[in-house]
């Protein structure tokens, strides 16, 4: 017999009646029924029931033992008598009688128990993370994301990709958020950053001509925590093809998406090919370029509606160049009340904003303020053009076009939740592209690239010389779910000449190119292939697929808000020996001091 | 038609003789043959001979272009004349004759040739890596790095592992290696530091009842760099059980072992059980406790033969507690030449060992200084205990056990090399087990943990309240393969109690494992289960199935000698912005300031 367990907690069956068996496992629950006592036996597989008896010398040592110790029992299976069979159980059928009982670790009081789900607060949980790992609902959230990590290898690796290594100590990277650096102990003065992608390795990749890169690739930021945002590090399957169109990228990601979403979740989940949703379009139709797709309010433009109409705030709005989009409510006209229109009103100047205004169909008839500025036949072309029915609501913002279409998009969504229009069962993936290039900074009074400066642009040299730089388009998309930005990603710009023209625009010499880029200016000069990548979030695809809003459930060891490690004291002082061998001195502030 | 490529550089075959195609890639090599001008296109699949002639107007283009430019060919696949074909590329059967010509990147004179194999400086490779990784060894080195690493989750997915993801910014640890130092921005004076190992975390998944872990885990020490060691960072399959002894780890690596060896190697491969050996007889028969099994020869202990014999240096370093150990030469008496014997002797003095001592068997003769002195007897008593035949030789290392053994060991290599003994096709594990938990420095006088002391004592408490602590031996264990040491390993001590005795034996007191290991000792208080692991090196596997000396060799982006990333520039200054964020000042010593 094996020094620890035939089985685990979870394996045993009604087939087993009779067997002698060894298990060991947390002791999870205790119920002292008199002469017998219950202990529900725990490991990460399942529970078992077992008892004991007053007879056995085990017993007092079992009545003493506090929860989560850990102990192993050797006892003989037996049926469970049919009042007390646990269908939800997978051992529900059977229990252990143990014969002999061995203390393997005795637990102290804990700070915090396993069994219930209480809610417990962040430092305790942090702290005490080994405890706090083997509740339930965590532990099933962390087997998920093993799993959900194990399946993306796998069918990346159907899909012809490769894992790559790319080195975790590298060079500070002058663009994008703050490193963390690395002092070096060889050079003195000198620093190694962690990088914050592995976007410049993954370029050399294809450069280097490994065609289909990927990696579960963790990745450094020291920026602050927010609930979808662990401080320090996070992961992301960091995704990159040579020889390729938008539209590979697309075709490589969209069944890796949909097998993936399929194989841990239940809901039902768009089918390939996702819709491409033009960045414009989606800023009109849902205010913003990460649409809830399960939302199906569209939003439209009914400028046109309003221009010199009765209605003279909005009509006069529109003259000195605002835009009034629509908003519907499905239904809200006949199925709520005036005070359903008011209270949005008024939430969207609780907002800061102007207000929303409304109009409420009820029975054909168009009620409201705005309503009754409108005559019938521009009424006739607002339910025409916002394809509203009888019994539709429909709210307006107004505004300079970008002011109106974020207000509108937050309002869809609000109207969405109200309305209960959301379907909660569904996985719902677009593809948002044609990203302009080049906006106009207001703040510098100058272009300036809009978005990522080495996405190829669409149309190439030719667009740059030719084009009005804020028509440009660029070879760059976001890969959006149910409203959450799972990733960017572009075809790269791997034409120098293309690069240093496209920086041009953007008011930079050569020289800012050569300074802070060099090294993948440098790659490019040697026979560089066409390609272009992605890397959607591991984090946030398992917080979707776990259904949980908070990323530190679904990390096993996160830092807290401050990123601090509480379990393992992390960041902590140094020895004066590690600081000269790296040579630094520390500049701790007056009032940090202890 | 796709936009770059209807096939790879490998896919094509006769069957596609007429078809056109559309192929993208790099020009591997041009032949100009007066009319006609020869291209290998060459991808990450393969290669594919095309064909351009006088007139097409690619032709020109083609002409001039550089060896690793990137182009794109549109053409028919035409057969290969009969004396043409070449049967060692898979399209050699035909070629790709051109109609039209596209440059995707054009490439500047190269740095560093891709197309041959020439020896290229380590500074030229490290900087223009993405040239050096185009080649084809290297280029399929890291394929089967890849390859080896999927395999190798694989595998253990399959043995019902899990892989779970450890903090990479964690705290630093008291003992081991020099550790990186990442400093804090928001704990001023405070430092992260990057795993030298997973070891407390993968402890800590244990105790979280996770069961059975696994991770390629990425780790971090801040020494210097060898052959088979890279600076900075390196890969370990880091795996870690519960309710576990240690045939229990063996059982779950060995096939593992087994399956990858012989997936991606054509050797002969140790099949299941892997020999265990224990640590004081590897010491003995193999000189150290990493011994190549490929090499047949077994030291044995002669001391008897020579206490009170003829010969007497060796007679009087006996009587004065040296020991004799024989390193026998299978066949060389009858084989070598004296010269052999003396060649080995000049090897150890070169060494600064004493000389190594032989007898040289010649049909049924014993030849040599030392066989002079020794009579009949005692020969007989050599032959028997060291297994020596009429035409072997027999070598002797001489002096205080740890010495001897270690000579013996180095000429136990040398011989079996000399004499062509290792057979090259052949993978031989063991495990070495039995490690003494206890051993005397001579150095500070005391006794002292010879391993790592959190291994759990064979006999656990009661072995170490009754037993002679050089005696009491870990659950401690290596596996080695063809002499090389791919992980140590152990099962853990999961009680408190029995750590602080372990402890005490070796002279500390509670407060130092209070003081530097406060964080297991806190865990181990809530219900441990026992655990055990091992952690075989990534890198070194690879290096073993590639049949590679040099770690740099099956790393993509490696750092050189002095722990520089010549391609990335790190480490490299950062700005004083960024050192007043992280509260530091860096002390340069005048020397190294530029």
């Amino acid at each position: 017999m094996h020094e620890y367990r035939t089985h685990t907690c979870e394996a045993l069956r009604k087939e087993n009646v009779g067997d002698i068996v060894l298990l060991s496992g947390w002791v999870h629950r205790k119920r002292d029924h008199g002469g017998l006592l219950f202990i529900d036996l725990r490991d990460h597989y399942g529970l078992t029931q077992c008892v004991i008896d007053t007879d056995n010398p085990g017993f007092k040592v079992a009545e003493t033992l506090r929860a989560e110790s850990v102990i192993r029992v050797k006892g003989k299976v037996v049926s469970r008598s049919e009042d007390t069979v646990n269908e939800n159980l997978p051992t529900g059928h059977i229990e252990l009688f143990i014969e002999e009982l061995d203390v393997l670790s005795a637990a102290a009081e804990l700070p915090l128990p396993v069994f219930g789900e209480q809610e417990y607060p962040e430092d305790v949980r942090l702290t005490y993370r080994f405890l706090d790992l083997r509740r339930e609902r965590i532990h099933n959230n962390i087997v998920l994301r093993s799993d959900v990590i194990s399946s993306m290898r796998r069918r990346m690796v159907d899909l012809g990709f490769r894992e790559y290594q790319t080195p975790i100590l590298t060079a500070s990277s002058p663009e994008g958020a703050r490193d963390f650096l690395v002092p070096s102990r060889l050079h003195p003065g000198k620093f190694y950053a962690l990088p914050q992608a592995p976007q410049q390795f993954k370029q050399l990749l294809m450069i280097a001509g490994f065609d289909r890169y990927f990696q579960i690739a963790p990745c450094f930021r020291d920026e602050d925590a927010r609930a979808d945002r662990s401080p320090g590090e996070f992961y992301q399957l960091d995704v990159e093809m040579s020889f390729v169109t938008q539209e590979d990228v697309f075709g490589a990601i969209e069944p890796l998406m949909i097998g993936l979403f399929e194989e841990f979740s239940t809901k039902k989940i768009t089918q390939t090919p996702f819709p491409r949703i033009p960045f414009l379009e989606s800023m009109l139709k849902y205010g913003n370029d990460k649409p809830d797709l399960r939302n199906p309010i569209e939003i439209c433009d009914v400028s046109e509606v309003f221009r010199g109409s009765g209605f003279g705030i909005f009509a006069g709005a529109v003259e000195k160049g605002s835009v009034v989009r629509a908003i519907p409510a499905p239904g809200a006209g006949g199925s709520q009340a005036r005070s359903f229109f008011d209270k949005m009103n008024d939430w969207a100047r609780g907002e800061g904003y102007a207000g929303l205004g409304y109009i409420r169909f009820k029975d054909g008839e168009a009620l409201g303020p705005i309503a009754k500025n409108l005559d019938d036949a521009r009424l006739a072309q607002l339910k025409e053009i916002a394809g509203l029915g009888d019994n539709d609501g429909v709210f307006f913002a107004c505004g300079k076009a970008g002011e109106a279409a974020k207000l509108a998009g937050f309002a869809r969504t609000k109207v969405g939740q109200d309305l209960d229009l959301i379907n909660e069962d569904e996985f719902k993936f677009c593809w948002i592209v044609d990203f302009p290039m080049y906006e106009y900074d207001e703040v510098e009074k100058k272009l300036d690239f809009s978005h990522n400066p080495f996405s190829m642009p669409q149309g190439g040299m030719e667009a740059l010389e030719t084009m009005n730089p804020e028509d440009i388009l660029g070879y760059q998309y976001d890969i959006v779910c149910n409203g959450i930005e799972l990733s960017s990603g572009a075809i790269r710009n791997h034409k120098p000449e293309i690069m240093y023209k496209a920086f041009e625009i953007a008011g930079y010499g050569p020289e800012v190119i050569e300074e802070r880029f060099s090294g993948m200016l440098n790659a490019l000069k040697f026979g560089a292939p066409p390609h272009g990548g992605i890397a959607p979030g591991v984090d946030r695809i398992v917080m979707l697929l776990a259904d949980e809003p908070n990323i530190r459930e679904v990390i096993l060891f996160p830092m807290n808000q401050k990123a601090e490690d509480l379990m393992m004291k992390a960041p902590s002082e140094v020895s004066m020996k590690q600081l000269r061998e790296l040579h630094l001195r520390t500049v701790v502030p007056e009032a940090d001091k202890s």
